[in-house]
């Protein structure tokens, strides 16, 4: 007989947020020759961190520090904010299952944007969070509407990805921190920073640390080239951070991890160079779908979302015949937005690969639909 | 304001399952010289690990495999189930969060031992169960009134580890097998296998894998050397398992740890190589033990129990005094098991220090209660 499930669990689907590239591959028969779907760094991690980490490796007998302590103490520096205001974890991922823990009951509302990140959509249903999904407006998430709706309905959560995930547009700073006043005393800002390193200046919200309206998540995934080492941090008033510590995993980071994630920190002049990269990478995509004749939305982000001009189906066909051709990208999940496809970033031999195989590749889908 | 955290959280204190030995370091300002306390294998993984880590730490930019296919592919060969039997997670910690989350409600009983591992009362805790704790007896987890009492409150939960932490003690497999018979309708036993390696044959349950009434737990944290990398891995039923898709963090696993462990269980040349420095570093701990006038009492694990020869004050300080000496120890939590220490197989180095500070811890902490 099977194990009494809890009525929640029971009532959800065996879902996963998306497949990965591996799974993919091993479906298709054969790696993909260009990786540029998860916005993964191409350009990899600093040098320094891939030292520290061989080197770290070999205490990995060794649980690690339950606290981050090394590391968390050096964002608060980087940061200038205490290190209560900072709890690591086990990326993003991680963090937001965390956060979605603490305050989400079955039946409580949470709001974001149709199409956004679908992790985070997972953790709320996993928890019995009933979620409300705004559309984008004009390729943004609708800032306006998403604290009007969290708001009117009392939602404990209002997920803002900023830069956002898949258009790549952003909100200003100052915008966003506006936004906080009009939030009612119910809701509780996740602000995703995910590809906060790659955005203009302007786009980072300027609030007090202690302000306990909203929560940052930030990783070592995107600009500093970390995705597998599972290392994100959430930055916010310190009484907020300290909640984390009553139910988050305290011997769940990898020691390598940590320690890379240090090196990573320390290694400014890698991240600037990432940046640089990352920049001719947009402009070299940009470039390439102007050739096909397709328009690259703007991005503040490490990928480009690229307008197939037609429907969602369009795309779909566009991201498969891509695949097929050993080409791995991924595309929104809903209308209007899955009129694109979205790219990674990568070094000029990735987008060389792009750029022989997307002719064709809109060619097949283009007769396929 | 505070975000509105849930019911079950503001009830929760802010605890941590134990404190690390990095933040005794801390505390005291000076490395441990031994490091003994937290059941590691300080002979570390095999090289053939440390090679594969090495090797994968170049695509450490890449998401781990969402489904960790090959390392439980191989794990489902090496034991002779399905892959469908096996799921790959962040360590036993990690798991035994989620299986906790998969079945206990708010008000839920579960039934584990008095002294047993404290991180699964903490998930259960954090879950809102309800934790009933029975008493060692003779040194050993109390198989038969663990299953009686959880049948008699209908758990959906109860906790055997097999072989035990804190005292090394074990149950014959075909023990546990026949005790699964009297378990009623409600209850999951969950048999935390961590130290298996270590253990006599007989001591392995022979439980069919497709047996939906229990399910094990095992781990690279312990025999392979590898309790900062997070592996873990829980075997039953293919429905049992095929639960965890609906709620744990598929891109939780770290790459490199994934190829990592892998690696470690294709070296079981290695792990043989480690199995027999525990035995010595066992038998060596005993003659330490003995030569203090100490008892240690039989150990199917990589760690000696050592009973002080009296009070729980008197077993605490030797820990401190040890601690205050660089010789990390723990010992058993509640009486009367807290009249030993417990402390972990090392190299004939860290024994060497264990040698010559434990007459002085003895004598000082005998003349501190």
């Amino acid at each position: 007989m099977p194990p009494r499930y809890t009525n929640l669990v029971q009532s959800l689907p065996a879902t996963v947020p998306f497949v990965g590239p591996e799974t993919q591959e091993r479906d298709r028969g054969a790696p993909f020759a260009a990786r540029l779907g998860a916005n993964e760094s191409v350009f990899g991690p600093s040098p320094k961190v891939l030292e520290a980490m061989r080197t770290a490796d070999a205490e990995i007998w060794k649980y690690g520090d339950s606290t981050s302590h090394d590391l968390r103490h050096a964002l608060a520096a980087h940061y200038g904010v205490a290190p209560g205001n900072i709890v690591v974890g086990e990326g993003i991922d991680g963090l937001l299952g965390y956060l979605v823990r603490l305050v989400v009951e079955p039946g409580d509302r949470v709001v974001t944007s149709a199409g956004a990140y679908p992790t985070f959509n997972y953790h709320v249903v996993g928890h019995g969070g009933v979620l409300e999904m705004l559309p984008f407006r004009e390729d943004r998430e609708d800032l306006p509407a998403l604290v009007a709706r969290a708001t009117e309905v009392g939602a404990k959560l209002v997920y803002l990805a900023n830069p956002d995930n898949p258009m790549g547009s952003y909100w200003r700073g100052e915008e966003i921190a506006a936004a906080l006043d009009g939030l009612g005393p119910d809701t509780l800002m996740v602000l995703d920073e995910a590809y906060a390193e790659f955005a203009p200046e302007d786009a980072m919200a300027p609030v007090e640390i202690e302000d306990d309206r909203v929560i940052r998540m930030r990783t070592f995934s995107k600009a500093y080239g970390m995705a597998g080492a599972r290392v994100g941090y959430a930055m916010g008033a310190a009484e907020v951070i300290r909640a984390f510590e009553k139910i988050r995993n305290h011997f769940g980071m990898n020691r390598s991890a940590q320690v890379g994630a240090l090196a990573a920190l320390q290694d400014q002049d890698w991240l600037a160079q990432v940046l640089a990269d990352v920049a001719t990478a947009r402009a070299e995509i940009t470039r390439i779908a102007a050739a096909n004749g397709l328009n690259a939305l703007p991005s503040a982000t490490n990928f480009v979302t690229v307008d197939c001009g037609g429907t969602g189906d369009l795309a779909r066909a566009v991201v498969k015949a891509l695949g097929a051709r050993g080409v791995f990208v991924r595309m929104p999940f809903v209308a209007p937005e899955d009129r694109c496809i979205r790219i990674s970033c990568g070094r000029a031999e990735d987008l060389a690969v792009l750029e022989t195989e997307l002719p064709g590749a809109l060619a097949e889908a283009r007769a396929a639909v």
